[in-house]
């Protein structure tokens, strides 16, 4: 999840002087240095590129921007089915070449230390942005979409599929030895609309990246928040790893689905809020439902608050060393 | 699901007549002709009680008032482990006399048409609006005192389960013939915690109604928004049926559970503002998605949102009757 952001000093300052979030992003050194910030800190196991969840839709056109405290806007939302016709492919080696470069400075940088990770957001996930424009309570528009207009859903998540596929396969090529792909909003559709219009183009990355020589063997995480009731059919696209949010057991979640992928999470983010005591606590509380063992990726079961102080992050982390090293 | 509410024209008249909404809950004569809109309007099977699901906390002394597009708000939240010792136990036929006299009123009028179901909300979801002094975007103040407390929120936890015991064996009393458990916010719950402080109080309540004479037969629906990743724990705590949202698989579900309890759900309710005939499609894909057979309550999966056209209730409802005809 992300490990940059607001909660650390050193991050608000480093945006502060570049003026925006999206500043950031687009220059590979800027990113490059936030990407590194929380390294610095903590004895972390992996790197996760800063960027955007919305660079594609953003490299699409919609044009993109993040004012604080009020979430992503764009200037082009998509607001009809001619909207969705209009959009091009994408070459992400040149429209998104500030992610690559940021990728490649920070593997070298990185120096063989840690793995570095790349993502994207699901086509479903990043469908539902270009279509609210930006987050939603209801998400009314995508849903109307879905259920009045399938065919043009299915052709905008078919050129997503086709951008995330090749923007992936770029990452890979950049730098990034590990792919995650977050479905932020595959847990508010029903459970069969979830199966056609977020899992199967989520599979259909996978095998495209599968299937590509440079990228064959890059493990996968797929994450989806609300994806408990689906688990067993996610770890079926051929992802080398699922996320788990904390609503789900990681050990029931390891007899469900036996040893076919790795399991990524879960503790509630909000516990970074409590006391270290709590906080280390916690830590065991998942450890122990997971049972030891391999296959177990610890992490949240969402990214860090903007509230949480970066000594808590510390615990955190150690904590996982710590008891995991004496629990297996 | 909530069947009266905004939605109807009738309705919004009755609540601006009567002034507010806790006016129309506390003046049994106005709850029971909410209660009976609906039903004059739509062939539905079975009426349930025009009420709050925060009658309790009211009773209890934090003092209830919602406005119009504003949600729930107490004057006197619990804000301290000394606010939880204040509390004291409830009489809830005296001090919900307004809840059983419409009860009482409304199964005199339904006469035998339709069965009549009373409800309350969860411990736990009672706890959070007690807490968090109405809904919230993170469930912070709740979730701290669970990590800080335990105790102290058991103890709120073991008073709430003695007064929805009560209230609900009194409802039954007074002439509800089904009960619905409504844990809105059991979903947000790690799973560990979940079955500690919002399944096990749960459990507690049905076993109470159950040892309770003239309550021991009465049937007892479970739902919990966001339950999906525990649904065979919630069908074993003793209810005869579980409410589910239209994030899992009635089928999936059937086969998962056995016969132990019949199945309520799961229409997403966003569906009711898309046209007939989308809706009349989607109906028969919950029929397929159970497919046929006893056991099925067909439902939505929340409650009817307020910008529903009440032309498409009608629709919904006799497409769940024509079709599950002709699928069964």
């Amino acid at each position: 999840m992300r490990q940059a952001g607001r909660y650390l000093p050193e991050y608000r300052a480093m945006r502060k002087k570049a003026g925006s979030f999206v500043t950031l992003c687009k220059t590979p050194e800027l990113a490059c240095k936030v990407t590194l910030q929380p390294l610095h800190r903590f004895d972390l196991d992996a790197a996760i590129i800063f960027s955007d969840i919305l660079t594609i839709p953003d490299a699409m056109g919609l044009g993109l921007s993040i004012r604080e405290n009020e979430g992503p806007r764009f200037e082009r939302p998509i607001r009809s089915i001619d909207d969705i016709n209009k959009l091009g492919a994408l070459d992400p080696a040149t429209d998104l070449a500030y992610v690559m470069n940021a990728l490649r400075l920070t593997r070298n940088e990185l120096n063989g230390r840690v793995p570095l990770i790349g993502f994207s957001g699901s086509p479903w996930t990043l469908a539902t942005y270009m279509i609210e424009n930006g987050s939603s309570a209801d998400f009314r528009r995508s849903k109307s979409l879905l259920y009045q207009e399938p065919e043009a859903l299915h052709k905008l998540l078919r050129l997503l599929t086709e951008a995330v596929s090749s923007y992936m396969i770029e990452q890979v090529k950049s730098g990034a030895q590990v792919l995650m792909i977050f479905d932020t909003w595959g847990g508010i559709l029903a459970h069969a609309d979830f199966k056609d219009f977020s899992l199967a183009p989520t599979r259909q990355i996978i095998s495209n990246i599968k299937n590509t020589a440079e990228a064959s063997e890059i493990p996968i995480i797929v994450f989806t928040k609300g994806g408990g009731p689906w688990i067993t059919d996610i770890a079926a696209t051929g992802c080398s790893a699922v996320g788990c949010d904390w609503t789900v057991s990681l050990g029931a979640t390891r007899r469900l689905v036996g040893n076919q992928v790795a399991l990524q999470g879960n503790m509630d983010p909000s516990i970074l809020l409590e006391s270290p005591e709590i906080i280390r606590e916690q830590v065991r509380v998942v450890l122990d439902d997971y049972g030891g063992g391999a296959g177990h990726i610890f992490n949240l079961g969402h990214g860090v608050s903007p509230g949480v102080n970066p000594e808590h992050v510390a615990i955190l982390v150690n904590s996982v060393h710590e008891l995991s090293q004496t629990s297996n």
